[in-house]
C-alpha cells in the first residue's frame, strides 16, 4: 500500500470520495439507463424497467450485537434496501444477501438473523435468490442487493424538483437518532453489570424506530392511487438535510423548509427534551428514518391533501435562493448536511 | 447471542449452513424463476432473463494485501462475478460495488481498487452502476454483486447433466493454488526483512493465475458460435472435483473423470514437484481457476473438437455409479471434494 501520495480519505468524505472514484465512468450497455447518482440504478428490459442497489451493514459501524438482536438486524438490513427501490417509485422484488461470519457465531444465531430477513421477505413479498456465506477474521458482514421493476413511466429519480414544487416528507423524523442514543446511554450506564436489565418503559416506539424500521410500501401505494407522481423523490437515511441538498443540488434548484412543519413524534420530543438535544436537528441530522422525501407540483396539492400520513414542510425555490431553514419566527437559517461523518 | 443450544457452523460446513439457512424458501415473485443454488439467480423480464450473482471478499480471509496489489484485486473480484454469469452462458452487463475501509487506506489506494474494477469492466463490457462505501473497523471488505442478461433458452443451469454426456473443462487447472502457494512461500521466507524481493523469475504465468484470473467469456461465445448449448454448466472457484460432485447431484447422475485427461498447465506440474505437492490434487480441490466446467451431449462431440482450449475428461454415468476419478493405470477411486474448509 505505498502510494506516492496520500490523500486522507476524511479530506474529501463519503461523496466526495464517490464522486472521485466514479467520475469519469461512462456506461457502455444499452441496457444501463441510469448509473450511479440515486437510490437505484436502473436498467432497461423493453417496457419494463429493474432497479438495483445494495448496503454494507458491518459491525461496529451500522451496528453494535450488544443491544441489537440478530433477528432485528437482519429485518433491518432488508428494509432499508426495499426502502431505496420504493425511493424510486419502484417495487423491490429479489434480494441476495452476502454474509461474512466469525466463528463466535453459532448456527443458531445465523438462523436469528435470516428469520428476521425472511420476515421482511415475507412482509414486503420480496424473494430471496441467492447469496454468499464466507468465514470473516472480525465482525459481522452484511452485504444485501435488492433488484426491483418500475415502469419506464413511473420511475421518480432525484433530479426533477422544479421551482414552486412542494416539498413532502413521510411519517416523522427524528425518532430512530433518538432511539440510538437511548440505546447507546443504557449500554454505557450498565456496562460491567450484566445482570442489569435497562429500563425502556414508555420508549418501546423509539426502540422500534432505530430496531425494526418499515420501508413505507404504503405511501408508494397511495401515491399511485391517488395519481400523484412525484418530480424527485428519496429515502430518507441520512437526514432529511441531507436528502433535500442532494435533490436541490441534482435538480439545480433551491428550496425553503419550514422548521414548524416538519412531523415530530411526541415520544421522540420528550427525549430529546430529557437529553438536551433540539428536536428539530435530530430530524434534520438523525438519520435512519427511512421515511421518503418527496416533491411534486403543486398542481396536485388537492390530491395530496387526503393522503395518510404525508406531510408538505417547504417548497422549491430558484437556485439562486439557496437551501433554507425558515425558523418559527420567521428567521432563515442556510441547510446544513452534517450527515457522514464516519472518515473524520 | 445468548442461544438454548449452540451448533458449531464447522459442523455443518459451508453448503451445510446454506441449506438450513435457506431450505423451506419459496419464491413469491412471478419474475423469479430459479432463485438459490446455481451460479446466478435468473428473473424473468419477458423474452429476456436477468441474471444476478454476489460475491464478498473479506481481507484476511480471501486476500492478503502483503502480496495483492490493490489494482489486481479490484480486477479480480470483478472477474469472479462475471465468470459466475458466464456460467449460466450469460453475458455479464452491470455491477454494484460495496467497500468497506479502514482509515488506513488513503484515496489513493481506493484510486488503485478502483482502476482494477474499471479495468475488469471495460475489458469485459460491464457497466458499474452503483454501491455503497463505508468505513470499517478493521480490513477491507468488497461486496459486488453483477447483473447479466441472456435468452431464456440459453440459460444453462447445474441440473441438466444426463448419462452418456461428456463432461468437459476449459483452460487448465491448479496453477492459481500453486501460485497462492508460491506467494505465501515467499512472504513466510521474507518476514522481517523489508528490503528484500521476492523472485518469480520464470513462474510469472502461476502469479497471473492467482492474482489476475480471467473469466472465459471466448469460451461462451465460442460454444455459441459451434451451436453447442451445454446440459450443464459451472465455473471452477473450489476445484474440479466440488463443481463436478454440484453439478452430478443436483442432475441425479454419476460420473467417471480421467486424471490423464485433466489438464496442466507446465510451469504448474514443475511447481508442483518442486513443492512435493501431486499436481493432480491441485487441479481436483486447488480452486479459484475460474475456468468452466460443463457437459454436453455426445452428438456435440464434432462440433466440441474444434474449439480452442476445450477438453474432454470424462463422461456422465448412471447414478448407481457414483462420482469417480479413474487413475492413469485404470484404478477407480470415490471423488471427495475437500473444498471450502474454512469455518473448520
Amino acid at each position: 500500500m505505498s502510494t506516492m501520495s496520500r490523500t486522507e480519505i476524511s479530506a474529501l468524505g463519503e461523496f466526495g470520495l464517490i464522486h472521485r472514484l466514479t467520475k469519469d465512468i461512462q456506461p457502455q450497455q444499452p441496457s444501463t439507463e441510469k448509473g450511479i447518482g440515486d437510490d437505484a440504478a436502473v436498467m432497461n428490459h423493453g417496457d419494463k424497467r429493474s432497479l438495483v442497489t445494495t448496503d454494507l451493514l458491518l459491525e461496529g459501524i451500522h451496528f453494535n450485537l450488544e443491544y441489537v438482536p440478530l433477528k432485528h438486524l437482519g429485518y433491518k438490513a432488508a428494509v432499508v434496501n426495499f426502502s431505496d427501490i420504493y425511493a424510486m417509485n419502484g417495487k423491490p422484488t429479489q434480494i441476495v444477501v452476502s454474509l461474512g461470519i466469525s466463528k463466535r457465531f453459532a448456527v443458531e444465531d445465523l438462523e436469528a438473523l435470516y428469520s428476521g430477513i425472511r420476515l421482511a421477505c415475507e412482509k414486503y413479498g420480496v424473494d430471496l435468490v441467492g447469496g454468499d456465506t464466507c468465514a470473516s477474521m472480525t465482525g459481522l458482514t452484511i452485504s444485501i442487493t435488492c433488484i426491483g421493476e418500475a415502469k419506464k413511466e413511473d420511475i421518480v429519480y432525484r433530479n426533477g424538483a422544479k421551482e414552486n414544487d412542494l416539498i413532502c416528507v413521510t411519517g416523522n423524523l427524528g425518532a430512530a437518532y433518538l432511539g440510538l442514543q437511548l440505546l447507546e446511554r443504557e449500554r454505557i450506564a450498565l456496562r460491567g453489570n450484566e445482570n442489569a436489565t435497562p429500563n425502556f418503559e414508555g420508549k418501546e416506539y423509539l426502540l422500534e424506530r432505530q430496531l425494526k424500521p418499515e420501508a413505507r410500501k404504503d405511501i408508494i401505494e397511495q401515491l399511485h392511487k391517488a395519481g400523484i407522481h412525484p418530480t424527485a423523490m428519496m429515502d430518507i437515511s441520512d437526514g432529511l438535510s441531507s436528502e433535500l441538498m442532494h435533490i436541490c443540488r441534482q435538480s439545480g434548484v433551491g428550496c425553503a423548509v419550514y422548521e414548524d412543519k416538519i412531523p415530530i413524534n411526541y415520544e421522540a420530543a420528550v427525549q430529546a427534551e430529557e437529553m438536551n438535544l433540539n428536536i428539530v436537528t435530530c430530524a434534520l441530522n438523525g438519520g435512519e428514518d427511512y421515511e421518503l422525501i418527496f416533491t411534486c407540483s403543486i398542481s396536485d396539492y388537492e390530491k395530496l391533501i387526503p393522503l395518510d400520513d404525508v406531510y408538505i414542510v417547504g417548497h422549491i425555490l430558484k437556485p439562486e435562493a439557496g437551501m433554507k431553514l425558515v425558523g418559527r419566527n420567521g428567521e432563515e437559517l442556510a441547510l446544513k448536511a452534517q450527515g457522514w461523518q464516519a472518515f473524520a
